[in-house]
């Protein structure tokens, strides 16, 4: 429509049933995502290289059913985060299409791309159990987005060995998020160890003086070791996301 | 000059040497600004009813002095905030036509304008002799921008009947601005008691568990009275601006 | 009765039977309401442009019911906010005359006053979906004060197009309500764009670093576009009822 | 029995049984409680005006009900606070003795005291409905350490007028509480008005930018009004054992 | 001037010139102040027991010596705190009469009044060496106000026998003020040792993680002692004019 | 597996299988465990001196069965922390071999060892009931590492007698960690009366203005005496892991 | 040396002159860096793609003159940030060869690089002039390591047009460093409008409620938008690093 | 002298100068400090392992010089710290006796005791070039308490080698201390590696989020590695004294 409008404007120009300078007033009066926004809302896709999601928390289990309906129509891949399961049984009882993914909470529809989106491999390090459910969000969310991932969890101050098992592997990631909880130390050893960038996320998982994860932030924030940039506590689906548009070839 | 872009691709369409598809795939690269943001900005003064600013905090006396004489030409009037007597010393001697008003802290070139561009008056109260400099910077900022402003100052708990033995010209104001520090009560009570809406300023005037200013901003964020907003610790000046917005005559 | 307290005391002078002298006494130790406070509360209504609202949280349903019941004698509108579904659930069986609004989580009782009593409009916008209860709030809380609300949500980063697709409308607006929760960017471009003055709304709505809300309060608080004042966080009655006295016509 | 110890001790220094120097090296070692702090203890009830109390928090219904009838016994008067009704009636079903309170949510085991220890009044003032359970339990607890009190409920900014109508009975107390959530204004306007001592207890009453009550407590904290000191947030019991001390007659 | 405005309408009514609806109006519109707050204020010396003060801060050394002065006319005894050695010398060259204190850095003006206001003793105790300003602070404003003061410094952990030594003397306080930096458990002690109520002084005193004196602040909060209430942190002036306040005879 | 293959590269070596640059080369590649961190993990058990531990909170009842089992395994002792009654009963009909201690909230599988590691006693003093909990974990933990432990609870400001009747006992020991909550107190007295290393446990237990048990932080941090190291909140498990390894004979 | 040790050893075992038992167990006891961390801090500056840096602060003008030396030998090239002019002026006076750059504060020792390490471009936008010392410790730290640098300073709220008009140019980097103080929205919206990942870096400049650049932190790290990680306030450096990491050709 | 009194008391009771309810009497009113704090002070020494010290910050260089000539009479070690250069100037002018040491800032009068009081070694290891004064004033308090120190600084990520290097010599120590400021994960790392107790001392070296050294602190108290216990940030001090009392033999 909006493309009809702009059209019919310059026909109108060129048949002389417009004067030029009432095209240029009324270009300039165009409503704005006429010209530029429109196509950008359009492509979106394209452009971060990944499809809407919808932010689990805070909706109902019938909206959350609505949105992913309408993401996934015509066949494209939808995601719901941070769903519970209670809001899972419900979402699926009315949109059979969706799966639930019970470790990183998340509601999928629709087909999960071929892993050929990505220059390379995106690495996946996580310190503790608890923290798997915010690593898994990761990994889902990279793998959404086309990417191959490789998981190495569990790895903390007591597992370090286990990162330089895995070394060659993960050295070869084009980027690798590290998950951690606790003081958060884990990303700044990584990237003390291994010559790659790393995306930071903190987890809340600790107690007492942790403030709901803001201690692993701080550390992560602080950290003297060359390469890490940080999202938000708990923000697995961030982190994937950023690490998909790291990793995205250019010329998709 | 991104006017005559558009002229002549509309020139180039009339007579046929542009398809029309071509036209509208370049009207979709044209860069952002030529159509919609360049106006708002050489029109930025109209929009706002205020001339810009220079925040004079982290600039030397050079670069202040500078950006001033460039907003002052063609007869403007331009203001700089936040300016150290030592600094004001040096800006003035760069550029004579800058006068420095050391309470608020604030260099000024250009003529005063005529207080007629207010739909009424702007109160501006303030709780303590040290809150002084942030309710003047507003005073000056507002009358900067046309209004006509009444003082109020050194209204604490123990001066309230000032506050009352001017009750009816105060609430004549389409605005009170209410500057405090300490507890931040006064704008509460200001609010309580006359029937306007208040913007309310907290000052990082106080010691101890003030923390420069939140001890007030909380206070006033909090406020169990009706029509309360608040701005930024000590921000006078967009207290100032605020309160000129609110009272600008909508044909101006 | 104070009235007549104070006639009779006139009287007793004008009969002599009280010096001017025990007439001062008296005068000096009548109580304070008697003399200035007492109409001050009686014309509550008229001066802030608003009844008594009742804050549902911390009360019974029952407490809920009897206060909402008492506000509304003789046919005055009474609003109660911050009720669940469950609490609602109860007022209105114990007061049938309550009608409740699921998304503001309000009750009201009395009828909505006609749209008459502000100068213009008042614009509310708000970011995503889960800030929709509080822009909610505020509408309604605009709406019982007799403005007329223009309502535009689920404008964040990538839907500004659709503000700028009602600018127009949105411009003509007293002042704009702009609610969001996250990273509370979006007040900073309304006021960016338009030349308005926003009130601006944080909402406790994310999660990790937001701080309960705290990220967008500082955000707004810290904004460096001119014209922003801002409210308590998920206050959406307190900018409704601030901006309900900014559009207020003044002979009312 | 410990002066038993010392007695033998001494005796036994007379008797020449002892050398001086043993004695000495003897009085050295005894447990210190003996001789300081012994006595101590069994006069806690008189040093403070106030029998122990059980912190309710945190405890099942059998320590509560088992602790107060341990501090009980004897015909003393107990008290424990921060209870439940649900664990209250657990409490009462074990020990019928137990009268529950529902508002201040406190459990008293014994005879309510004759008002007749304080030298004075406590007046104790607070702002908002919601701060009533706080001003009950400073109220139940200074009555229950020998004190009259006098009530004055819900004198917010606008029920000011309410503080000044009980002006001269409060003004006749030795110290008022005054208990205050939101923004915690109310002990500053009190304190301004009044020319008695004021003990301020912040509550957690509010939302938002409120902190839990940090943001009253901060406002209190740096309160301009002289003669102003404050407890914890929503420290009822506090406060009402600070004014019960202060008021107490010297000669008890 | 204002009882002479009463004066005459009252001798307008008695005569006859004024009908009685109308002086009702016209008492209804007087000056808040004639009535009410206006003795208040001229009477402010005797309902705190405490003159006025300057705080210093923020004030220029010509500003404290003219506030002085004014304060100081007619014998009346005056306070600025809170001035640096440098401020006073030039106050001292300005103003001969002030005397200056170098521990509690503050000046006096006018002749210190005889102890003779207080129903008691005043006991001011303190933790370290760097906590005496802020203990004398409040000991000279105890001394102002016409108590009689005992001061007993340099009582930390390690000085508590120091304290039981003098337990008798101090004992025999009304009210004792107990300051302290670092982390605050002074006042505690002293209120679990001694059966009088304790006004509690957090100082800056410390470094690292005692933020500034909040360390000491919420230690004396959440103290589980009986009797204790707290002001702002390094505020010895409040402490002192709060014990003062409760220590002040009723019929003065 | 990784002896195996290094004794196979020396046993190519000394048969010339291999040339010696190759085996450098070899050993350079080898996986970094296999050298270095391996032993260092199958010897965690003796470096520490003390078994893997399980922390409870956000775990299934399976995960926790299922990795006790797996620590438990050939007769060792496992421990798991933060574990709910209720999901305690779903463990131990999963896993009958473990024990739940429901004060400390823990589960142990395995025999309790001989208190025959350390080189002394561990007293374990506590200030509140509330505060038991945290200290039983402390006390569990030190035992389960082979200690004997000296139990002191309930020595709060009101009980300061007791611990000073078993100061000598208490005296003997190698360390003494201490917990406390609300004003956080107790550790400062107790370094300051006792002649030994303490380690300090805040507990969240308090309300208000104890932030979660960071008031009772933040004092231990600040302590002005001299021999406390603290925890983090709450952390009754890493104060006796703390104690443990300080008292661990030197030849285990 | 080390290399040595290794050699000698397996010239040993090949020479029977050591059993491979023994063999084993002196590998396992070798010094860790032979093996392993050894060849990692030789190799450090392929790693990461940058020399080693000197952080200014907290170091004397010697120290950083002799560590630049050190590091600049043999024709490396050296950084040394935040470097204070005095400070500058006593290291060129010590070590000629080191250059200073004012406005990122930073000292070079040796050429600068050719800008071929990197797969693209890097875009650095900033949005206020006192940003840019840190976007230029950004730029300079990104061009030291072979990185190109298109620079677009001063795009704040009132500039997007700017941004916008070199949108094509950018959208080609391939990643982009965005700086920023005050509320920190211009990541967000820098992220909403181009398809490229965003280091975004909060910088303290503003005042009052920013919290020395905690408020721009908190709103970066919530972004709704997609593609943005963080860096520590003010951390010109470390965004610099991350870039040039993100940006770096695979095969170097 | 009070020895004294207790002798003649106990004289004149063998002597039957004074009945034996007397002198219990008086017993219980003996000064405390007679009987109990009296020779704890007088063995104050012998108790901590460590002289009294002299906290340099708010002290002038006349009453450092005087604490410290007071402190050292008879022969004793005394020590200051936190004394800056100039300060340090002025004490070594008034007293020649004080050896002032840059690095940790402090000042020591009397012989270097020594190192023949510790069980064993007392290791400190710190990370930045930038945290040595705090790791040397550690060092230094650990030494003047008789103990043996072996220093290894400059251990931060890149330089784990150096820490494994040293390992052997490292794990011999009875306790080590571990200095960081930044991220502050050295002390996690150190003990995962090392099978010896950790006392973290976090610094306030860093920018930005580092919150004055909160954020290595938090990160230390939420260290997911066994036997770790956290001091003050800045507190080397404190963290020397811990180790000296930890390392002490019990015979002394």
């Amino acid at each position: 429509m909006d493309p009809e409008r702009l059209q019919a404007l310059l026909e109108a120009v060129r048949e002389d049933r417009t004067s030029i300078a009432d095209a240029l007033q009324k270009l300039r009066e165009l409503p704005f995502r006429t010209l530029e926004f429109a196509h950008v809302d359009t492509h979106r896709h394209l452009r971060t290289g990944f499809p809407e999601v919808v932010f689990g928390e805070r909706k109902t289990p019938e909206q959350i059913a609505d949105i992913l309906a309408e993401l996934a129509k015509g066949g494209s891949t939808a995601l719901a985060t941070r769903v519970s399961p209670e809001a899972a049984a419900l979402v699926t009882a009315r949109l059979p299409a969706a799966r639930y993914l019970p470790v990183p909470r998340a509601l999928v529809v629709g087909p999960m791309p071929a892993p050929d989106r990505g220059r390379g491999l995106i690495a996946i390090v996580s310190a503790g159990t608890a923290d798997i459910p915010v690593a898994e969000e990761a990994a889902l969310t990279a793998e959404l987005a086309g990417n191959r991932v490789h998981r190495l969890f569990d790895v903390g101050v007591a597992g370090l060995h286990r990162l330089l098992a895995h070394r060659a592997e993960i050295e070869k990631a084009e980027v690798i998020v590290v998950v951690a909880g606790m003081e958060g130390a884990l990303p700044s050893v990584v990237a003390g160890l291994l010559a790659r960038p790393v995306i930071a996320v903190p987890t809340s998982v600790g107690y007492g003086a942790n403030l709901g994860g803001f201690a692993a932030l701080l550390s992560m924030l602080n950290s003297c070791a060359a390469g890490i940039a940080v999202v938000n506590i708990d923000n697995g689906f961030g982190a994937g996301q950023m690490a998909a548009m790291l990793n995205r070839k250019r010329d998709l």
